[in-house]
């Protein structure tokens, strides 16, 4: 009996998700994305957040709009044109398909990002904030797209370079430089598409609220090459940290004008770039001075409290070493997030506030594990950094 | 009678077409484009340059491939899998779609790549002298996106801008500078991402076949603003040539190493870019000292002999001053290219002749008005710039 009972309230939420739209009086003020390619008139967002798509699919028996883990079904017209709603969706950025016949597909009328693991479309939510990282009339930087070979991985890689303004006129400066990395699913493009960390680092800069800097942004995922060809296939071992620490920092280093010493070395990541990250400076902290963890921490996704004599092996067991060591430990998370990551990043920042580790916490309102919650902690930590 | 026999023969050829893939044996030894999503298995390229192509679609009626101007169904298994291949392409880079019941989307196995006027599909069919714009260990430039703000169009514009390897460690060094142009559809991406450009002249450099230079690749799209608002909208005019030279130009020398002189100034184009970049140079003959011209001159799509005195307000009337003011003047087109391009071009170099106007001409075997022909020009041209 109760078996029953929790499968119809399943079902009755399950309805009352994919029939939303259908339900509740939409709001006509619908407009184009910002992120549709030139000329496109679909996808759209209205004031309440709802998407609207349209495609002309003339054969299809079942068009559906895929965004934010539910499928709203489309409406045909005569001329076999689809359209149809999304359910209002949280400000910010968010990634989609479309569904024709089961075929799960991008949106031609968008540009394409890579997240979840695809290049696929992609929707921007007008945010009530979005002016912190809006393109504006200030000196605007450069985002250098810098490819290299990995004797590591035994592979091309390649990484995407901010030099702020001034960098290119100014030859004898010299700048303090953040890694900032990508959450899991995504890859090297993602803070300066999605993330638009370009435009936060422009604004701030002309407003004299971050320091002049340097930000590399590379891809987490690194592999050991596998030797063992033939042989049962292992699982990939992650040899990141081994990469940026002895390819990424000394090419770096000697491409650009950095200054290079740990206390003008900050390092930061999203997500899985957070728990990545949090590793790499705890165990080279003769590099970096600076941490950022935005949504993640290394002890993900345990909640459980943190045994600080085996949690990174001890990493954290000495609470006055890290507080002279870490000039400004910094974390982040949405509100409206999956209760793993506030729960898990609270067990962090227990065992923080046990060991005496000052740190900076951020919540950012209304959002969730997404783009907006990103945006919001690099715009608020880069303003901590090199001071 | 004769319009019969005509319609027959198109029928004819339209079904061979359509039906190429199934009747003629299909060589087995397909592998995964080179210019695949990370992952992602299809599409394929096989050693007759056969595309396949595969996607889940199980509820659909109708799959195609839609490359070449030509639509290949596919066949349907019991899973819902759609597969299905082409009659052999060209060597070279192709853009391609999907058609899903009437709807022409992106294939999710591909990466995406701005041109026919969109964001889709690519694939690339391993060219027999490929060499020359693969990625290979030796030293690489940058490729920046440079975000500005034109005034002469009200609106923000970006150029991408390569960086030789050396420039970032050679302070004290100034370089020359090519600006190249994209085609009609296609934007500022198109160069790097399509056209290799950047892997060609870090190769070429490499070699000591090229200088090193700097290439400045900006979008041949400008137009005035329109102020007329609310009266009859007009066509909007073409301002790219005013953008480049009081604009681009200034910028460019401002921001980057460059040589601020005619004679370390070439410029390029392909098609739309061509004819584009033939009236920039003529009418700004104190800025550039070097032409190139790929698939397209100045009086596209016209094959009549020119009246030079009133082609381009006469700007190759004395031929004498053009050779000694176009230290190189080059050409180039594909074989397979349609009739109009070989015809204009043609009609072009009739011209030139009787002027006495010294020039290169560059026949790209086997390639059509696609992007291996001008991957082809652009790697003959840089080797004669600047020397």
């Amino acid at each position: 009996m109760k078996y029953i009972a929790i499968t119809a309230v399943f079902l009755a939420l399950s309805f009352s998700s994919s029939g939303l739209a259908q339900q509740q009086k939409v709001v006509e003020d619908f407009k184009p994305s910002s992120v549709n390619q030139i000329g496109k008139e679909y996808p759209q967002v209205n004031s309440e957040g709802r998407v609207r798509v349209q495609i002309e699919a003339p054969e299809a028996n079942n068009v559906q709009l895929d965004i934010g883990a539910v499928k709203y079904d489309l409406i045909k017209d005569e001329n076999g044109v689809w359209t149809g709603e999304s359910a209002p969706q949280d400000e910010g950025f968010h990634y989609y398909q479309l569904n024709i016949d089961g075929a799960s597909v991008p949106d031609p009328g968008t540009k394409y990002f890579y997240g979840a693991g695809r290049w696929g479309s992609g929707i921007e939510i007008p945010a009530h904030d979005k002016e912190f990282y809006a393109l504006k009339n200030v000196p605007h930087g450069l985002v250098s797209e810098n490819i290299y070979y990995s004797d590591l991985t035994e592979s091309w890689r390649r990484c995407f370079v901010y030099t702020p303004p001034g960098y290119q006129t100014n030859p004898d400066t010299r700048y303090p430089v953040l890694y900032l990395q990508h959450g899991s699913f995504e890859d090297e493009t993602g803070w300066s598409a999605q993330g638009h960390a370009n435009l936060i680092l422009d604004n701030l800069i002309a407003d004299k609220k971050a320091v002049p800097m340097i930000i590399v942004m590379d891809n987490g995922y690194a592999f050991k090459p596998n030797k063992e060809q033939g042989s049962t296939p292992t699982r990939p071992a992650f040899i990141f940290e081994e990469v940026l620490i002895n390819e990424v920092i000394p090419m770096i280093d000697k491409k650009f004008r950095t200054i290079d010493n740990r206390e003008n070395r900050a390092i930061a990541g999203l997500s899985m770039g957070a728990n990545q990250t949090m590793r790499i400076i705890m165990n080279n902290l003769d590099k970096f001075a600076y941490y950022g963890g935005f949504s993640g921490t290394a002890n993900y996704p345990s909640s459980d409290e943190i045994d600080v004599e085996t949690f990174l092996e001890g990493a954290f067991a000495d609470g006055k070493k890290v507080n002279e060591q870490i000039k400004v430990l910094w974390l982040g998370v949405g509100t409206k997030e999956a209760e793993v990551f506030p729960k898990s990043i609270g067990a962090f920042r227990n065992m923080l506030d046990k060991q005496g580790i000052e740190h900076v916490f951020y919540k950012s309102e209304g959002t969730a594990h997404e783009w907006l919650t990103w945006r919001r902690s690099l715009y608020q930590y880069v303003q901590l950094l090199f001071n």
